[in-house]
């Protein structure tokens, strides 16, 4: 899994049926420093993360392994809300 | 998944019979600001995008999670026309 | 998927058994503009493509999805032969 | 599977209920030189590994190849402890 | 897959139980001109492949294809000792 911070929503109304309903979260990856690195992926939302919440999200068919997303066209979801990490014994991020 | 604008078409005559009857699409990968990266993929059109038009494509084995694709050799699919996205509380494209 | 040219074949007689029989090809992947990039691939042959052909292949489990290649440890797959492409209204490649 | 120092922890209560129970680490990936890449990504631990451990991680559909993590949105897992390897004769790493 | 050297051999005895009996390898992946990139990766020995020999390995899901991985965390597996390869009719490498 990747962290990342939740820069924003995206709409699309024609879509794939079978994701109808799904939240999308435009996702701002983050290092172990709290970095942005300038690299994004757009996530299905499964966990309810809000805008500026800092995210752990996981991609391919792993992505598929929740109720939100099983079966369908979906290739990253969110699956956590952090609260902390710490690297070194040197807390990184707290919540 | 990543945003692209629908670059152009692909026509494949000689093809793994499964595909017959699929629209290829030339994508170009847009980052966040809707900027091409220059970055591009070949994706199987789920939804009927046309050429011009900012999707959001999957890939992987959910390239495969959609009628068109299901048991086909696809690893990308258009699965979304995207209607507008927001980062920072800043709208960065609308359709 | 992504675009490539035929650049060669590979011959491996000590493999795993249920590769028996493929044909393997070395790809050298192309930009949208029909020029190679330096990065290759080696990939089954599942639609018998010569070395010149200008081809897409896809990876990962979707590389699985043909005959040829189903239940096989093969991650890239030629399933189509290119007859052309356009982007942005210019045609970049005809066969 | 790529090699990595057990750089950190990470804690997330609010998460996809199927990652109750699970333990992560904030991997930092080595090169064969044991040196860190600067590379990162955030594991599944299924072993028991220690921050400060030099370990193995396996990413996408594999990470869930283990009773810790068999049908979660979980797509890179810690699945051995290294004792030592060599390159070109030379030992690059002994516990 | 890619191409790659078999450049050395890894211990790991405090692993995942599933995998034990296998044999790892530390590779050194190869362009079509029979140089070192310098990337590795660790992968699973599916077929006797000896320190120094060249090879080809799958990775992801396609890793899983063969005896020796099914239904083990292995993202990566040698699966073809290589004879030879040609690019644009010459000869690359030859065993």
């Amino acid at each position: 899994m990747l962290l990342a911070r939740v820069a924003g929503t995206l709409v699309a109304t024609d879509k794939e049926p079978s994701l109808e309903g799904l939240s999308f979260r435009v996702l701002s990856q983050l290092n172990t420093e709290n970095e942005e690195t300038g690299s994004y992926v757009v996530a299905v939302d499964a966990i309810g993360a809000g805008v500026g919440e800092v995210v752990m999200y996981a991609t391919g068919s792993s992505a598929r392994q929740t109720i939100a997303t099983d079966g369908r066209p979906c290739d990253a979801v969110v699956m956590a809300i952090v609260d902390t990490w710490e690297v070194d014994g040197e807390e990184k991020y707290h919540k």
